[in-house]
Protein backbone atom coordinates (compact mmCIF):
# COMPACT_ATOMS: atom_id res chain seq x y z
CA UNK A 1 0.00 0.00 0.00
CA UNK A 2 1.51 3.51 -0.95
CA UNK A 3 0.66 6.17 1.58
CA UNK A 4 1.50 9.71 1.42
CA UNK A 5 1.38 11.45 4.75
CA UNK A 6 1.28 15.61 4.99
CA UNK A 7 0.46 18.22 7.54
CA UNK A 8 0.23 21.89 8.26
CA UNK A 9 2.41 22.46 11.52
CA UNK A 10 5.62 21.85 8.98
CA UNK A 11 7.61 18.87 8.11
CA UNK A 12 9.72 19.01 11.00
CA UNK A 13 6.88 18.88 13.91
CA UNK A 14 6.58 16.17 16.14
CA UNK A 15 2.97 14.88 15.06
CA UNK A 16 4.20 13.94 11.58
CA UNK A 17 6.90 11.83 13.13
CA UNK A 18 4.73 10.21 15.23
CA UNK A 19 2.14 9.18 12.34
CA UNK A 20 5.01 8.49 9.95
CA UNK A 21 6.68 6.07 12.33
CA UNK A 22 3.11 4.15 12.76
CA UNK A 23 2.04 4.00 8.68
CA UNK A 24 5.29 2.56 8.21
CA UNK A 25 4.47 -0.52 9.42
CA UNK A 26 1.55 -1.37 7.14
CA UNK A 27 2.46 0.30 3.68
CA UNK A 28 5.54 2.06 1.79
CA UNK A 29 5.19 5.80 3.23
CA UNK A 30 6.63 9.07 1.34
CA UNK A 31 6.05 12.17 3.36
CA UNK A 32 5.96 15.49 1.59
CA UNK A 33 4.90 18.67 3.69
CA UNK A 34 5.13 22.18 3.72
CA UNK A 35 8.78 23.85 5.33
CA UNK A 36 7.03 25.60 7.51
CA UNK A 37 4.21 26.11 9.89
CA UNK A 38 0.88 26.08 7.59
CA UNK A 39 -1.97 26.81 10.06
CA UNK A 40 -5.03 28.39 9.18
CA UNK A 41 -4.36 28.91 5.54
CA UNK A 42 -7.31 27.23 5.18
CA UNK A 43 -7.55 25.52 1.45
CA UNK A 44 -4.97 27.98 -0.48
CA UNK A 45 -3.04 26.98 -3.21
CA UNK A 46 0.10 29.08 -4.67
CA UNK A 47 -0.02 30.11 -7.94
CA UNK A 48 1.63 33.47 -7.86
CA UNK A 49 4.68 31.88 -6.64
CA UNK A 50 6.75 29.25 -8.39
CA UNK A 51 7.45 26.34 -5.46
CA UNK A 52 10.80 24.36 -4.63
CA UNK A 53 11.27 20.78 -3.41
CA UNK A 54 13.78 20.44 -0.76
CA UNK A 55 14.93 16.40 0.63
CA UNK A 56 14.34 17.20 4.08
CA UNK A 57 16.56 15.18 6.67
CA UNK A 58 15.79 14.22 10.28
CA UNK A 59 18.78 12.87 12.70
CA UNK A 60 20.70 12.06 9.48
CA UNK A 61 18.00 9.90 7.39
CA UNK A 62 15.89 11.55 4.59
CA UNK A 63 12.73 11.65 5.99
CA UNK A 64 10.71 13.26 2.91
CA UNK A 65 10.00 16.27 0.75
CA UNK A 66 9.44 19.69 2.22
CA UNK A 67 7.94 22.08 -0.27
CA UNK A 68 7.56 25.98 0.59
CA UNK A 69 4.14 26.32 0.01
CA UNK A 70 0.56 24.99 1.57
CA UNK A 71 -0.76 21.73 2.61
CA UNK A 72 -2.89 21.69 -0.48
CA UNK A 73 -0.19 22.40 -2.41
CA UNK A 74 2.00 19.93 -1.15
CA UNK A 75 -0.11 17.23 -2.16
CA UNK A 76 -1.19 18.38 -5.39
CA UNK A 77 2.86 18.96 -6.32
CA UNK A 78 3.77 15.42 -4.22
CA UNK A 79 1.15 13.74 -6.42
CA UNK A 80 2.21 14.76 -9.54
CA UNK A 81 6.18 15.86 -9.61
CA UNK A 82 7.09 13.79 -6.69
CA UNK A 83 5.67 10.45 -6.54
CA UNK A 84 4.02 11.16 -10.04
CA UNK A 85 1.24 8.39 -9.83
CA UNK A 86 -1.77 8.41 -7.02
CA UNK A 87 -1.19 6.57 -3.57
CA UNK A 88 -3.51 4.50 -2.31
CA UNK A 89 -4.05 6.86 0.32
CA UNK A 90 -3.27 10.11 1.80
CA UNK A 91 -2.66 10.95 5.59
CA UNK A 92 -2.93 14.45 7.02
CA UNK A 93 -1.34 15.63 10.63
CA UNK A 94 -1.35 14.78 13.57
CA UNK A 95 -2.30 18.17 13.89
CA UNK A 96 -1.74 19.68 17.40
CA UNK A 97 -4.73 21.12 18.24
CA UNK A 98 -8.78 20.08 17.29
CA UNK A 99 -9.93 20.69 13.39
CA UNK A 100 -14.03 20.17 14.67
CA UNK A 101 -16.71 22.03 13.98
CA UNK A 102 -16.25 25.57 12.01
CA UNK A 103 -11.84 24.82 12.53
CA UNK A 104 -13.04 22.64 9.86
CA UNK A 105 -13.50 25.55 6.97
CA UNK A 106 -10.21 27.46 8.38
CA UNK A 107 -7.41 24.23 9.05
CA UNK A 108 -4.46 23.45 6.57
CA UNK A 109 -4.37 20.18 7.81
CA UNK A 110 -8.19 19.09 6.63
CA UNK A 111 -6.99 20.97 2.78
CA UNK A 112 -4.04 18.46 2.65
CA UNK A 113 -6.45 15.48 2.68
CA UNK A 114 -9.29 17.33 0.81
CA UNK A 115 -7.36 18.05 -1.86
CA UNK A 116 -6.62 14.29 -1.82
CA UNK A 117 -10.02 13.84 -1.93
CA UNK A 118 -10.62 16.06 -5.01
CA UNK A 119 -8.04 14.21 -6.96
CA UNK A 120 -10.08 11.26 -6.16
CA UNK A 121 -7.53 9.65 -3.67
CA UNK A 122 -8.84 8.30 -0.05
CA UNK A 123 -7.67 10.77 2.51
CA UNK A 124 -7.88 11.00 6.44
CA UNK A 125 -7.31 14.35 8.25
CA UNK A 126 -5.65 13.60 11.76
CA UNK A 127 -5.99 16.02 14.92
CA UNK A 128 -5.18 16.01 18.24
CA UNK A 129 -7.14 18.48 20.56
CA UNK A 130 -3.87 20.18 22.84
CA UNK A 131 -1.98 22.88 20.83
CA UNK A 132 0.75 21.03 22.92
CA UNK A 133 0.11 17.17 22.99
CA UNK A 134 1.39 14.36 25.18
CA UNK A 135 -0.29 11.93 23.25
CA UNK A 136 0.41 11.62 19.86
CA UNK A 137 0.94 7.26 20.21
CA UNK A 138 -3.08 6.85 20.15
CA UNK A 139 -4.25 8.93 17.12
CA UNK A 140 -1.21 7.54 14.97
CA UNK A 141 -1.96 4.18 15.87
CA UNK A 142 -5.54 4.84 15.42
CA UNK A 143 -4.75 6.44 11.94
CA UNK A 144 -3.38 3.16 10.85
CA UNK A 145 -6.19 0.69 11.80
CA UNK A 146 -8.56 3.36 9.91
CA UNK A 147 -6.31 3.28 7.11
CA UNK A 148 -7.19 -0.91 6.90
CA UNK A 149 -10.80 0.40 7.50
CA UNK A 150 -10.96 2.48 4.32
CA UNK A 151 -9.18 0.12 2.22
CA UNK A 152 -11.41 -2.44 3.61
CA UNK A 153 -15.02 -0.69 2.78
CA UNK A 154 -13.47 2.16 0.60
CA UNK A 155 -14.40 5.63 0.79
CA UNK A 156 -16.90 7.46 -1.72
CA UNK A 157 -15.30 9.55 -4.00
CA UNK A 158 -14.47 12.80 -2.84
CA UNK A 159 -14.96 11.96 0.57
CA UNK A 160 -12.36 12.70 3.01
CA UNK A 161 -12.85 11.31 7.03
CA UNK A 162 -11.94 14.03 9.72
CA UNK A 163 -10.49 12.30 12.82
CA UNK A 164 -10.16 14.01 15.90
CA UNK A 165 -8.28 12.17 18.87
CA UNK A 166 -8.41 13.49 22.70
CA UNK A 167 -5.06 14.65 24.11
CA UNK A 168 -5.34 11.71 26.71
CA UNK A 169 -3.92 8.46 27.81
CA UNK A 170 -5.36 5.53 25.96
CA UNK A 171 -7.38 4.03 28.74
CA UNK A 172 -9.03 7.23 29.60
CA UNK A 173 -10.42 7.52 25.72
CA UNK A 174 -13.53 6.60 26.43
CA UNK A 175 -14.42 5.30 22.88
CA UNK A 176 -14.65 6.10 19.11
CA UNK A 177 -18.08 7.67 17.71
CA UNK A 178 -18.98 8.71 13.73
CA UNK A 179 -19.70 12.33 14.06
CA UNK A 180 -21.13 15.06 12.03
CA UNK A 181 -19.44 18.87 11.65
CA UNK A 182 -20.98 21.11 14.66
CA UNK A 183 -22.20 23.99 15.12
CA UNK A 184 -19.72 26.23 17.47
CA UNK A 185 -18.29 29.43 15.97
CA UNK A 186 -15.64 31.81 17.30
CA UNK A 187 -16.31 35.00 18.87
CA UNK A 188 -13.07 36.57 17.42
CA UNK A 189 -11.71 39.62 19.40
CA UNK A 190 -8.93 41.22 17.46
CA UNK A 191 -7.03 42.94 20.20
CA UNK A 192 -6.15 46.05 19.61
CA UNK A 193 -1.79 47.17 20.46
CA UNK A 194 0.13 50.41 19.27
CA UNK A 195 3.49 49.64 17.83
CA UNK A 196 6.42 51.44 19.20
CA UNK A 197 6.08 54.04 16.37
CA UNK A 198 2.62 54.40 18.25
CA UNK A 199 0.95 53.11 15.34
CA UNK A 200 -2.09 50.48 15.84
CA UNK A 201 -2.05 46.88 15.24
CA UNK A 202 -3.91 44.22 15.81
CA UNK A 203 -3.90 40.56 17.10
CA UNK A 204 -6.98 37.86 16.41
CA UNK A 205 -7.91 35.98 19.97
CA UNK A 206 -11.39 35.15 20.67
CA UNK A 207 -13.58 32.09 22.59
CA UNK A 208 -14.83 28.95 21.11
CA UNK A 209 -18.61 29.58 21.63
CA UNK A 210 -19.80 26.17 22.51
CA UNK A 211 -23.08 25.20 21.22
CA UNK A 212 -22.91 21.48 20.42
CA UNK A 213 -24.31 19.21 23.03
CA UNK A 214 -24.78 16.09 21.45
CA UNK A 215 -22.31 13.31 21.04
CA UNK A 216 -23.66 13.24 17.18
CA UNK A 217 -20.90 16.07 16.77
CA UNK A 218 -17.53 16.02 16.52
CA UNK A 219 -17.15 18.99 18.77
CA UNK A 220 -19.09 17.47 21.84
CA UNK A 221 -17.77 14.33 20.72
CA UNK A 222 -14.21 15.30 21.24
CA UNK A 223 -14.89 16.96 24.47
CA UNK A 224 -16.50 14.32 26.22
CA UNK A 225 -13.28 12.61 25.77
CA UNK A 226 -14.02 10.09 22.44
CA UNK A 227 -12.22 9.88 18.97
CA UNK A 228 -14.47 11.51 16.75
CA UNK A 229 -14.59 10.39 12.64
CA UNK A 230 -16.77 12.87 10.44
CA UNK A 231 -16.75 12.10 7.09
CA UNK A 232 -16.93 15.30 4.95
CA UNK A 233 -17.04 16.47 1.16
CA UNK A 234 -16.21 19.13 -1.07
CA UNK A 235 -19.91 19.81 -2.64
CA UNK A 236 -20.80 22.62 -0.83
CA UNK A 237 -24.15 22.88 -2.40
CA UNK A 238 -27.20 23.86 0.08
CA UNK A 239 -29.99 21.65 -1.40
CA UNK A 240 -31.98 22.39 0.91
CA UNK A 241 -31.84 26.33 -0.04
CA UNK A 242 -31.13 25.52 -3.50
CA UNK A 243 -35.24 24.07 -3.41
CA UNK A 244 -36.55 26.87 -1.42
CA UNK A 245 -35.08 29.35 -3.95
CA UNK A 246 -37.02 27.86 -6.90
CA UNK A 247 -40.02 29.89 -5.66
CA UNK A 248 -37.25 33.48 -6.17
CA UNK A 249 -37.88 32.58 -9.78
CA UNK A 250 -34.16 34.28 -10.28
CA UNK A 251 -35.36 33.93 -14.01
CA UNK A 252 -37.45 37.08 -14.09
CA UNK A 253 -34.07 39.20 -13.40
CA UNK A 254 -33.19 39.36 -17.00
CA UNK A 255 -36.09 39.85 -17.96
CA UNK A 256 -36.87 43.00 -16.23
CA UNK A 257 -33.72 44.06 -17.22
CA UNK A 258 -34.26 44.23 -21.15
CA UNK B 1 -29.51 49.15 4.40
CA UNK B 2 -26.01 48.70 5.80
CA UNK B 3 -23.50 47.06 2.95
CA UNK B 4 -20.17 45.90 3.61
CA UNK B 5 -18.23 45.34 0.33
CA UNK B 6 -14.72 43.26 -0.18
CA UNK B 7 -12.88 41.34 -2.34
CA UNK B 8 -10.22 38.81 -3.07
CA UNK B 9 -8.23 40.54 -6.23
CA UNK B 10 -7.64 44.00 -3.47
CA UNK B 11 -9.16 47.34 -2.85
CA UNK B 12 -7.74 49.04 -6.14
CA UNK B 13 -9.41 46.40 -8.31
CA UNK B 14 -11.84 47.74 -10.96
CA UNK B 15 -14.62 45.57 -10.09
CA UNK B 16 -14.96 46.71 -6.34
CA UNK B 17 -15.29 50.30 -7.54
CA UNK B 18 -18.00 49.19 -10.25
CA UNK B 19 -19.86 47.55 -7.43
CA UNK B 20 -19.53 49.91 -5.05
CA UNK B 21 -20.74 52.52 -7.62
CA UNK B 22 -23.91 50.64 -7.89
CA UNK B 23 -24.64 49.44 -4.72
CA UNK B 24 -24.30 52.88 -2.97
CA UNK B 25 -27.75 53.20 -4.76
CA UNK B 26 -29.44 51.25 -3.03
CA UNK B 27 -27.91 51.45 0.75
CA UNK B 28 -24.98 52.70 3.33
CA UNK B 29 -21.53 51.21 1.47
CA UNK B 30 -18.66 50.84 3.80
CA UNK B 31 -15.58 48.89 1.48
CA UNK B 32 -13.24 46.87 3.59
CA UNK B 33 -10.80 44.83 1.21
CA UNK B 34 -7.32 43.06 1.32
CA UNK B 35 -4.59 45.84 0.43
CA UNK B 36 -3.01 43.51 -2.13
CA UNK B 37 -4.64 40.71 -4.41
CA UNK B 38 -5.37 37.51 -2.74
CA UNK B 39 -6.66 35.40 -4.95
CA UNK B 40 -6.80 31.52 -4.11
CA UNK B 41 -6.03 32.13 -0.66
CA UNK B 42 -9.31 29.61 0.03
CA UNK B 43 -10.24 30.50 3.86
CA UNK B 44 -7.14 31.29 5.26
CA UNK B 45 -6.82 33.88 8.42
CA UNK B 46 -4.10 35.63 10.10
CA UNK B 47 -3.53 34.43 13.09
CA UNK B 48 0.46 34.09 13.68
CA UNK B 49 0.78 38.05 12.63
CA UNK B 50 -1.23 41.20 13.48
CA UNK B 51 -3.20 43.50 11.18
CA UNK B 52 -3.76 46.54 10.13
CA UNK B 53 -6.44 48.84 8.93
CA UNK B 54 -5.23 51.55 6.36
CA UNK B 55 -7.75 54.20 4.98
CA UNK B 56 -7.92 53.98 1.55
CA UNK B 57 -8.43 57.25 -0.90
CA UNK B 58 -8.98 56.42 -4.47
CA UNK B 59 -8.64 60.23 -6.60
CA UNK B 60 -8.60 62.00 -3.69
CA UNK B 61 -11.43 60.73 -1.80
CA UNK B 62 -11.75 58.23 0.65
CA UNK B 63 -12.96 54.83 -0.70
CA UNK B 64 -12.29 52.49 1.94
CA UNK B 65 -10.50 50.35 4.57
CA UNK B 66 -7.30 48.19 3.26
CA UNK B 67 -6.35 45.50 5.32
CA UNK B 68 -3.15 43.99 4.72
CA UNK B 69 -4.75 40.23 5.10
CA UNK B 70 -6.76 37.95 3.90
CA UNK B 71 -10.62 38.38 2.20
CA UNK B 72 -11.54 36.14 5.73
CA UNK B 73 -9.78 38.30 7.59
CA UNK B 74 -11.30 41.56 6.38
CA UNK B 75 -15.10 40.52 7.16
CA UNK B 76 -13.98 39.24 10.80
CA UNK B 77 -11.80 42.48 11.39
CA UNK B 78 -14.10 45.25 9.55
CA UNK B 79 -17.46 43.45 11.04
CA UNK B 80 -15.75 43.78 14.65
CA UNK B 81 -13.56 46.54 15.07
CA UNK B 82 -14.44 48.64 11.88
CA UNK B 83 -18.46 48.63 11.54
CA UNK B 84 -18.73 47.70 15.19
CA UNK B 85 -21.79 46.34 14.38
CA UNK B 86 -23.21 43.56 11.91
CA UNK B 87 -24.05 44.96 8.10
CA UNK B 88 -27.51 43.57 6.64
CA UNK B 89 -25.43 42.14 3.87
CA UNK B 90 -21.60 41.31 2.56
CA UNK B 91 -21.21 41.51 -0.92
CA UNK B 92 -17.27 40.27 -2.17
CA UNK B 93 -16.53 40.76 -6.05
CA UNK B 94 -16.94 41.56 -7.96
CA UNK B 95 -13.90 38.93 -8.70
CA UNK B 96 -12.02 38.86 -12.30
CA UNK B 97 -12.32 35.00 -13.40
CA UNK B 98 -15.14 32.54 -12.38
CA UNK B 99 -15.68 30.90 -9.44
CA UNK B 100 -17.40 27.76 -9.76
CA UNK B 101 -17.10 24.07 -9.72
CA UNK B 102 -13.92 23.49 -7.79
CA UNK B 103 -12.68 26.51 -8.05
CA UNK B 104 -15.14 27.38 -5.01
CA UNK B 105 -12.92 25.44 -2.81
CA UNK B 106 -10.09 27.87 -3.50
CA UNK B 107 -11.56 31.43 -4.11
CA UNK B 108 -11.09 33.93 -1.70
CA UNK B 109 -13.87 35.86 -2.71
CA UNK B 110 -16.08 33.38 -1.73
CA UNK B 111 -14.30 32.97 1.47
CA UNK B 112 -14.76 36.50 2.14
CA UNK B 113 -18.67 35.62 1.63
CA UNK B 114 -18.43 32.51 3.79
CA UNK B 115 -16.68 34.41 6.49
CA UNK B 116 -20.08 36.38 6.40
CA UNK B 117 -22.66 33.79 6.52
CA UNK B 118 -20.45 32.25 9.70
CA UNK B 119 -21.09 35.75 11.43
CA UNK B 120 -24.19 34.52 10.41
CA UNK B 121 -24.29 37.97 7.74
CA UNK B 122 -26.45 37.18 4.66
CA UNK B 123 -23.44 37.37 1.79
CA UNK B 124 -23.42 37.13 -1.61
CA UNK B 125 -20.00 36.62 -3.67
CA UNK B 126 -19.45 37.64 -7.50
CA UNK B 127 -17.31 36.91 -9.89
CA UNK B 128 -17.47 37.89 -13.78
CA UNK B 129 -15.93 34.78 -16.45
CA UNK B 130 -12.99 36.98 -17.51
CA UNK B 131 -9.41 37.36 -16.15
CA UNK B 132 -9.22 40.75 -17.48
CA UNK B 133 -13.23 41.55 -17.54
CA UNK B 134 -14.72 43.81 -20.58
CA UNK B 135 -18.19 43.90 -18.45
CA UNK B 136 -17.97 44.78 -15.12
CA UNK B 137 -21.61 46.67 -15.36
CA UNK B 138 -24.45 43.71 -15.86
CA UNK B 139 -22.60 41.97 -12.96
CA UNK B 140 -23.02 45.24 -10.55
CA UNK B 141 -26.47 45.75 -11.16
CA UNK B 142 -27.46 42.16 -10.99
CA UNK B 143 -25.41 42.21 -7.43
CA UNK B 144 -27.79 45.86 -6.57
CA UNK B 145 -31.24 43.34 -7.83
CA UNK B 146 -30.09 40.14 -6.10
CA UNK B 147 -29.52 42.02 -2.75
CA UNK B 148 -33.03 43.37 -2.63
CA UNK B 149 -34.49 40.07 -3.80
CA UNK B 150 -31.93 38.23 -0.61
CA UNK B 151 -33.41 41.22 1.63
CA UNK B 152 -37.12 40.54 0.37
CA UNK B 153 -36.91 36.22 0.94
CA UNK B 154 -34.19 36.16 3.51
CA UNK B 155 -31.58 33.68 3.59
CA UNK B 156 -31.14 30.50 5.72
CA UNK B 157 -28.59 31.37 8.17
CA UNK B 158 -25.20 30.08 7.19
CA UNK B 159 -26.27 30.06 3.58
CA UNK B 160 -24.54 32.37 0.81
CA UNK B 161 -25.25 33.07 -3.27
CA UNK B 162 -22.42 32.55 -5.04
CA UNK B 163 -22.79 34.65 -8.22
CA UNK B 164 -20.93 33.92 -11.85
CA UNK B 165 -21.95 36.65 -14.77
CA UNK B 166 -20.25 35.90 -18.55
CA UNK B 167 -18.15 38.63 -19.30
CA UNK B 168 -20.57 39.66 -22.29
CA UNK B 169 -22.55 42.75 -22.97
CA UNK B 170 -26.19 42.34 -21.27
CA UNK B 171 -27.78 41.53 -24.57
CA UNK B 172 -25.92 38.37 -25.13
CA UNK B 173 -26.52 37.32 -21.52
CA UNK B 174 -29.46 34.18 -22.34
CA UNK B 175 -30.82 34.64 -18.55
CA UNK B 176 -30.37 34.04 -15.04
CA UNK B 177 -29.90 29.99 -13.38
CA UNK B 178 -30.27 28.79 -9.73
CA UNK B 179 -27.63 26.04 -9.90
CA UNK B 180 -25.44 23.78 -8.16
CA UNK B 181 -21.75 23.56 -7.98
CA UNK B 182 -20.29 21.63 -10.94
CA UNK B 183 -17.75 18.44 -10.95
CA UNK B 184 -15.18 20.19 -13.16
CA UNK B 185 -11.66 19.90 -11.56
CA UNK B 186 -7.84 20.88 -12.36
CA UNK B 187 -5.68 18.97 -14.26
CA UNK B 188 -2.72 20.37 -12.73
CA UNK B 189 0.41 20.51 -14.19
CA UNK B 190 3.76 21.94 -12.34
CA UNK B 191 6.30 23.13 -14.96
CA UNK B 192 9.20 22.62 -14.34
CA UNK B 193 12.19 25.61 -14.40
CA UNK B 194 15.67 26.33 -13.34
CA UNK B 195 16.63 29.50 -11.78
CA UNK B 196 19.93 31.39 -12.59
CA UNK B 197 22.09 29.44 -10.40
CA UNK B 198 20.29 26.44 -12.03
CA UNK B 199 18.48 24.81 -8.93
CA UNK B 200 14.63 23.70 -10.38
CA UNK B 201 11.13 25.44 -9.11
CA UNK B 202 8.15 24.44 -10.18
CA UNK B 203 4.96 26.54 -11.47
CA UNK B 204 1.67 25.56 -10.72
CA UNK B 205 -0.19 25.74 -14.08
CA UNK B 206 -3.28 23.11 -15.77
CA UNK B 207 -6.18 22.78 -17.60
CA UNK B 208 -9.93 22.63 -16.25
CA UNK B 209 -11.29 19.36 -17.39
CA UNK B 210 -14.82 20.10 -18.03
CA UNK B 211 -17.27 17.29 -16.74
CA UNK B 212 -20.67 19.34 -16.65
CA UNK B 213 -22.79 19.25 -19.10
CA UNK B 214 -26.05 20.35 -17.52
CA UNK B 215 -27.38 23.72 -17.10
CA UNK B 216 -28.41 22.62 -13.64
CA UNK B 217 -24.49 23.42 -12.52
CA UNK B 218 -22.71 26.74 -12.47
CA UNK B 219 -20.05 25.83 -14.57
CA UNK B 220 -21.58 24.84 -17.65
CA UNK B 221 -24.39 27.58 -17.06
CA UNK B 222 -21.55 30.21 -17.48
CA UNK B 223 -20.00 28.61 -20.57
CA UNK B 224 -23.61 28.94 -22.04
CA UNK B 225 -23.87 32.45 -21.03
CA UNK B 226 -26.01 32.42 -18.03
CA UNK B 227 -25.77 34.14 -14.89
CA UNK B 228 -25.52 31.49 -12.65
CA UNK B 229 -27.01 31.57 -9.04
CA UNK B 230 -25.48 29.07 -6.75
CA UNK B 231 -27.06 28.44 -3.26
CA UNK B 232 -23.63 27.16 -0.97
CA UNK B 233 -23.08 26.37 2.97
CA UNK B 234 -20.43 25.42 4.94
CA UNK B 235 -21.78 22.61 6.72
CA UNK B 236 -19.26 20.12 4.93
CA UNK B 237 -20.65 16.84 6.74
CA UNK B 238 -21.05 13.97 3.49
CA UNK B 239 -24.61 12.95 4.84
CA UNK B 240 -25.02 9.73 2.60
CA UNK B 241 -21.42 8.73 3.71
CA UNK B 242 -21.88 8.92 7.12
CA UNK B 243 -25.74 6.66 6.81
CA UNK B 244 -23.05 4.00 4.84
CA UNK B 245 -20.37 4.27 8.00
CA UNK B 246 -22.97 3.22 10.32
CA UNK B 247 -21.49 -0.33 8.94
CA UNK B 248 -18.23 0.03 9.64
CA UNK B 249 -18.93 -0.17 13.24
CA UNK B 250 -16.10 2.26 14.40
CA UNK B 251 -17.17 1.74 17.89
CA UNK B 252 -15.22 -1.40 17.70
CA UNK B 253 -11.91 0.20 17.03
CA UNK B 254 -11.63 0.80 20.60
CA UNK B 255 -12.55 -2.13 22.31
CA UNK B 256 -10.04 -4.36 19.63
CA UNK B 257 -7.27 -1.77 21.66
CA UNK B 258 -7.71 -2.25 25.01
Amino acid sequence: MKILISNDDGIDSPGIAALTKELKKIGDVTVIAPRTEQSAVGHAITMKFPLRITEYYKNGDFFGYAIDGTPADCIKIGIRNILKEKPDIVISGINCGSNTAINIIYSGTVSAAREAAIMDVPAIAVSVTSHEPNHYEYAAKFSADLTKLVVQHKLTTGTLLNVNVPDLPDEQIKGVLLTQQGKSKWDDIYEERLDPYGKKYYWLTGNLMQVDNNLITDQHAVRENYVSVTPIHFDLTDYETYDKMKHWHLENMHKQKS
